[in-house]
């Protein structure tokens, strides 16, 4: 199967984040991965959820939106219709518990951050974008709170970057943009640490339910690109 | 590690499934996993969603509940905060895949089935209880058209159920308690067919990730599981 | 005129009140009357509304609502109409006015019990059914407050029990089935103590105005009737 | 016990229904009952609801509201809690079945017509000066009607208004202003045709249950009362 | 141009201001405007916004509505659409920031006032008429307050009025009724101290772009207008 | 009074317009005015409003929003109140009648342009720089309409743009960054045509009142900054 700009099956798009995109934000970042481009942006504040209060450990949560038109059909703005979008619901609850696994709530110390997502455009892999960007978001507003001594250990215990992996026309493939993405026959999202391990795996059978070998053949796919995508955070970060 | 009532760690709850539960919808059934309650109600309507119109073909879709006090904590009802729960959004949009994942949606012709799943008692694994129950709601629904002749051939093609499994204390455990899932450190919901085939796959290292190994021993659980399942789903509906 | 079921025009409904339907509220029975099902849960919060704060004395109030298919056609969910249905409204204010006026709040103490009434299966008179059972959940939730010493006194000061009548074809008739109750030119629905004192009286001329001597008839079968309901009450709670 | 302005115990306070009162709606009044004003306005639409469509028939409903300073406390506006005030929901529903209880809607014709009833100054009794007031405004825009040729027969059958009774410190009231209701035992609404018939009866205990024949004073002061509001409804109509 | 009731170009239309038109409020009016009716309540409560808190400074803000039938039309309820309409919301934020525009807060001290303008009849105007009724509304709540020694400077600095002015077929009006502003290409509404000076200019070129000689016209007729208006609350007001 | 970045009081901030900004759009530009940083999105419908339905012309709206982290402090989603922003409700209808006032509709067909302004960083005047963009992105849109033969006639007559003036420690000043801004007296929005004609003039002052010689101050400045602006439209559009 021929790919997109000559991809190779098990080959990412290009990858780009620019670091520190919005002047305000404790860390913003802007992640393309081809065409894909999202905005995300990490807030520090000084309060957490009711169920944290006082334990002295804090919070990390995500929200996830997409302009109206960062599609080819521009969509209704959820307030229009006074309804987050169900699908926005179940991808920001994935980025917030990604990211949260690997945070150490103690060395936050009781305050919050928030990471918004939000997409410009899309094409394909928004989720798992999102996950990856938002994370250097995080670690720039970690490291700020560093900086200017507010904590005194890295709450940070691990990298954490996702990919999203499919079959498509019986072929298993990394990576996959919006047109890929709509004829595939099953789509995964993986999470993993730079341990290798996983973190979340949300795997969909769209069309045709899929064997134990199939899932094998993903799961190396997608290990392969998050390996990658961490290289890259870590040099954006400089570590 | 001792289960409650002596259960070893691959065993299933007592599962209880009881048909035409209640009198008005066209597939009914109370599903009880352990002290898991739910009601599923199938309602066929001759009427298809925007995107199924003029098609020919119909749709499945699912929704989930809980009554307030299904659970040790009342919960307040979401129309007095005006937003659905978003683990409800979650649940049902994974039902509703699942279910849809079997369905030939041209023999079922334009009209569509929902399936509520409404949680009386909560101990656990609402969600694949739910699954596992609202097939056989869908199934008593598609007999019933069929033996009304508004439909000719079965629209389900293979059986569907579902099963949570996890890590608790570094032991896998089939079909989690609600006592056992707060302490996991691993929670996984699997859908699968009767061929034994992937349907979804929904894996969370809420506390500590996990390895390949882990992941492979909780799919053995599960297909394990899912297994007894079927066949409790066949008896019930006679096949 | 003809019954279902051969019942006579003052009979009442087969009726069963199973106490304990739920594990985790306070007080939860499942009420039958007929074909009507509704599953009544007590919650006790140690809170209470704004207007009551440091009076030292509690609150009762109710909520109903009824799954989707609980009727013949399929209502949707008040949350994707984000609007409560008018009915419910209604009748949860009903509910909750004719429990409040059987209550000592002083013995209460400043906590509050909330009765949620969710119907699972509708056959007309849902609204006393749910009065009826919900007075049995919330004696059951006093009893527990009383046993685990949280209160002293018993802050129910009488029985209260509820039914609706009706005029049908010209015939008075006592607790109506959906079947009756969609051709009654009168509906009426009597709230009264153990004393046979009225707290309720609500009576709608659906089509045809109604004499004084109709009410007075109406009346006389609502008492029978409500004696009969009282005394399942006092069986079930050992009184 | 002394009334305020040396009222008797069956004795209305003023009452002043006046005409035209706004110059859009096709019928519209002001009705002042003591310190109680409610503007009552009706609008015909030349369309009816679904369950209407199609059957050669009207529809009649109403709108209940409240001015924010119409009372001692200021309201917050309905849509600044997304919610319609739960008593609006209840009056607005009794003021529509009890003016739909004497519409021929064949007479009408396929069209409806809304009675918004605001209240600009409440001092007890708004729904059933409501009532009383929105029976003029939807004659006035029959009475239109007719004048305009669009529909050839009264659909109005009978004239109906309302009045509120309650007994308070033991004695039996007739038209309670706010300082009455606020401390009344028995609170209870009437609505009766011109033939002295029932529509409505809706009797509350607040505080204490009442007796047959504490119910039976309640319905003489209302029969009186009702009689005289709608010899003024006729008066005001040249009737 | 002929206009209406032979006003001239320059010519207000009949200015009728009720005072203390409602009982319950601060403050309240009705001011009429030819056939543009409002009503006007100001609400002092000891509570200010959360920007307010601990400042020792109090708060103006204003609400903005209309009865479903002020108009030729009916308008459906904000409540049954959810959502406040847009009109109402550009009004009553121009009311709130003209009226604060000559507050001292340090005066009011750490309390609210609310001023509610409800349109009851609407014929042009209804924003300028709400300013000019909402500022005689604001003046006599604080005149009470003066009175009952709340506060003991008055923290209205100057007086305010507002008036529309417009350009319709080539001509430039004062004080346009709905039939001119309907026709009109420009329509600006103005809002000025009792020195002459501007608080708010608001031009819209609904159809036709307009001049800098045009806009001069248009200010010297509001001028005028905005003038005798201030005349007319000063002697309501007896200063 | 000395300005960031050295800006004389009648000079503009950098402006920078970025032509096809976001790929699925029918026209889409970033515009950079100094910090500020809107994306206006051009969407062509072949839908109009119910009001312009069946008359052969179009109909042109905008809507406006912020990214939570536009700002310094982070703002609620509307979502999350279940309302729209009361500011944003202002800007957008303010942008939608700028835009309207030059489009020929007839000359545009049925159907519709929405504009999109998403603004991802906010330093003061983003309204008027989302009128500015939103201009070019929709000269954009209707340019691809006439190359497509879907349209015969160029529908905008002519350019429009939008700058803010304002007077700060009594000095009038050309396009305020946010700092200015918060310590204006007066604040006011110029829209105008290349003709140097107004379609919109919103003047406020925030704290102190303001004369017509320091009214013709700000004509005379903002007249200037719309001129060039003008001229950026015009480079970047090919005209």
């Amino acid at each position: 199967m021929e790919r997109l700009y000559n991809r190779k099956y098990n080959e990412l798009r290009l990858v780009s984040i620019t670091p520190n995109y919005i002047q305000y934000p404790e860390g913003s970042v802007l992640i393309e991965m081809g065409n894909t481009k999202v905005i995300c942006n990490a807030t520090v504040e000084e309060k957490v959820p009711h169920f944290k209060k006082n334990t002295g450990e804090g919070w990390v949560t995500a929200e996830y939106d997409m302009l109206p038109r960062a599609t080819a059909i521009r969509n209704t703005r959820d307030i229009h219709r006074l309804k987050q979008n169900n699908r926005a619901v179940e991808i920001q609850r994935l980025i917030g518990r990604s990211l949260r696994s690997v945070m150490d709530f103690k060395a936050l110390g009781e305050r919050s951050i928030t990471l918004d997502c939000d997409v410009i455009q899309a094409d394909g892999g928004t989720r798992t974008a999102s996950i990856t960007g938002a994370f250097v978001a995080l670690h720039l507003a970690c490291q700020k709170l560093l900086k200017q001594n507010i904590i005194t250990t890295m709450p940070i215990q691990s990298f954490v970057a996702a990919v999203s992996v499919g079959v498509v026309e019986g072929e298993s493939l990394l990576d996959l943009c919006y047109q890929e993405d709509s004829q595939a026959d099953v789509d995964m999202n993986l999470v993993m640490n730079e341990q290798g391990e996983y973190i979340e795996i949300q795997g969909t059978a769209e069309q045709v339910p899929f064997s134990r070998q199939q899932l094998n053949q993903l799961l190396q796919l997608g290990e392969k690109g998050i390996g990658e995508l961490i290289q890259i955070q870590k040099s954006i970060l400089g570590e």
